[in-house]
């Protein structure tokens, strides 16, 4: 039986990855990395420094080049289910070249648990070569606390819930509550209250983080033109937001 | 100017902590360690333990015993501030013992900006000292992503919201959509829906680690008796989970 570790590594900064991942990293006789093309290499290239810095056996690096979603899929479920299928059929060819009784490593962006689809995918490959891997997470730092640590302040307010959310969801149904909002590539807070409150970050944890807060009627503009023209300058961005009353 | 580095160091585990924190301990010239009294020891160990192993500038170390909420204020809030008050005259306290230009860090459970009054408690802290220091936040795993990592699953399904709430809401309102529960010292998921599922964990991290999930109608049981047995045993318990729809 092999070991497959789901290693959370943070989300930019290279110093988000812990003491339990870099020790995952170090015993692992496998270490796969998504390279997503020349747009996103800044990506990879975290997680190459990750492994430059901290792990000894930097021998087992396996790149590989994860498959998109197909946009000609017009409903979001199928969309995903296709591509956590393509996914599936290449993480057991990973898989094949670990040892037997040896650990392959998937290096997973912020935490393995947030919005991220390596733990789903896994259990696919493992449905259909049942027996064949044991499977570990092991957490990280994700994209909500390098937020929260960037701008200063408490995610929650004393007491008070906070949902977790996607772009998607806020444009269909408003904030419930405050909120953090991922993948919105749509920008969905335009749509919103103006009394409300945003901390806006993107690039988290890299050297090319930027911060915007303020009440949104008054920031929205400024965040719409800064987040073009990073995206025009990096090729991409990956931004998230808490919205909330203020005060 | 000094400087306060509020350090999230992860929930038990002492792996847990990442190399931000380890750099800033190292840095620092005081590092504050919270002494919960013989019942919750255990969390002080905990602390001491990422020190001794990963901090070689240990002779920094000052122990305090904080201040505990006053169960004569009846009112949540009133009681919350009342409290928050006496921290922060704790905490100037312990400033005082950092040289001049000089750096304190306190080690705090998890992440800082998850259910943590330590922010704010600062905050109010600056706001009596204008200009007497700055303060810098380093994330740190929470209690949640150990919550989801031991159970071996994801937070989220699959482009679905999640809401972090506490004991008190949930007895409140119910869950609102897939929620994760902190703070519950009332057992909340009683009086819910029997249909959902719950993953419950206590003590994440830790070598005393226990998980109990299923249908919440199978499992509430379950989770009331081992969850009283092992707090008798401890003399305290932290315990979070999450609920869901099956599926
Ligand atoms: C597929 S999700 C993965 C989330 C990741 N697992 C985590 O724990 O943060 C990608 C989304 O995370 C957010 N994100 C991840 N890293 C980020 C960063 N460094 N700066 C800003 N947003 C980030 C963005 O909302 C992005 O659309
Ligand atoms: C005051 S809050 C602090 C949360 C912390 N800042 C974090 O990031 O997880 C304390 C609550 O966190 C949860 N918690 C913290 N550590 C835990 C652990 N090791 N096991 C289970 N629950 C934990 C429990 O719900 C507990 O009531």
């Amino acid at each position: 039986m092999k070991t497959v570790e789901i290693v959370g590594i943070g989300t930019g900064n290279p110093e988000h990855v812990t003491m339990q991942a870099i020790n995952a990293l170090n015993r692992a006789d496998a270490l796969f990395i998504p390279d997503k093309g020349a747009g996103k290499s800044e990506l990879a290239d975290v997680r190459r420094e990750i492994c430059r810095r901290y792990v000894t056996n930097a021998a087992g690096i396996i790149d590989y080049e994860p498959p998109v979603r197909n946009p000609a899929i017009a409903d979001y479920k199928a969309r995903v289910d296709a591509w956590h299928e393509a996914l599936a059929g290449q993480f057991a060819e990973l898989l094949a070249q670990v040892p037997d009784g040896g650990t392959g490593a998937f290096l997973v962006w912020g935490d393995p648990g947030l919005y991220d689809s390596t733990i789903r995918i896994l259990e696919r490959v493992r449905a259909a070569m049942p027996g064949a891997f044991r499977v570990s997470i092991i957490p990280g730092i994700t994209s909500i606390q390098a937020l929260t640590a960037a701008h200063g302040i408490a995610l929650n307010r004393v007491g008070e819930p906070v949902q977790m959310t996607t772009g998607r969801r806020l444009a269909e149904l408003g904030p419930q509550g405050d909120s953090v909002v991922m993948l919105d590539g749509q920008t969905a807070f335009l749509g919103q209250d103006p009394e409300l409150e945003i901390f806006w970050g993107a690039y988290l944890g890299t050297a090319d983080e930027i911060l915007i807060s303020g009440r949104l009627g008054d920031v929205a503009g400024e965040i719409i033109d800064t987040r073009q023209a990073a995206r025009d300058q990096h090729g991409w961005i990956m931004d998230v937001y808490l919205l909330r009353e203020r005060g």
